[in-house]
């Protein structure tokens, strides 16, 4: 049986990355929005904001899926998410953008299901 | 030795939910600012949108942290996380919201720790 789902999500480790990209606000959001375009949707809303003395949080809303980044320059860390649905769109390649812009030495990648409801297994997706 | 994260990220699978809820735009959206409120945080920022002909999806940011939902009122389903940091918010509080308004039958919740990093095992955090 063939179980299909709804969304996939990319849950990006990144450690070791660049502390001084973690903690440019114009990078990280134009790294963000990169990420959003590779992703080929169309955007519909953003959010990021800067912390006091380090650090940027941001999400950005794409039609269906999502993209999150919480920055800890201090650890050389950061929490990245990529929430695709679809399978016309990758969202590893939003990934590695990530990876590869922040200068990130030591990335996990974690890649979860979502919605993989049973009623999907006999649907032709 | 003691791992500690820097942040807690919850993601929730809401199935069998109460599909007029999952496509009402102004109850997932105030159920969303509910949850960031239960978590004691500050909102900086939102963004819902409704797709047409069905399906919402959302993501407000909280300082830190951020909340998130897609759903899928024809599947009677919907993706969310919350995402929070520091040890003072509980994000099972909010999950639960989540679950009890969106009336929820069959949720599953996976707890995942973010940034789990080995600099933050001295540390008495």
């Amino acid at each position: 049986m063939r179980l299909n789902a709804l969304g996939i999500h990319v849950i990006l480790e990144l450690r070791e990355c660049n502390p001084a990209l973690l903690n440019d606000y114009a990078f990280v959001r134009s790294t963000m929005i990169d990420a959003a375009n590779s992703l080929g949707a169309t955007i519909i809303g953003e959010s990021f904001h800067r912390f006091q003395p380090i650090g940027i949080t941001g999400v950005v809303a794409i039609a269906e899926s999502h993209l999150s980044i919480h920055t800890w320059p201090e650890y050389r860390y950061a929490a990245a998410d990529i929430f695709t649905c679809g399978t016309s769109v990758s969202p590893r390649e939003a990934a590695n953008l990530l990876i590869h812009r922040f200068q990130c030495k030591d990335p996990d990648i974690t890649e979860l299901e979502r919605g993989k409801l049973a009623v999907l297994a006999t649907a032709d997706r």
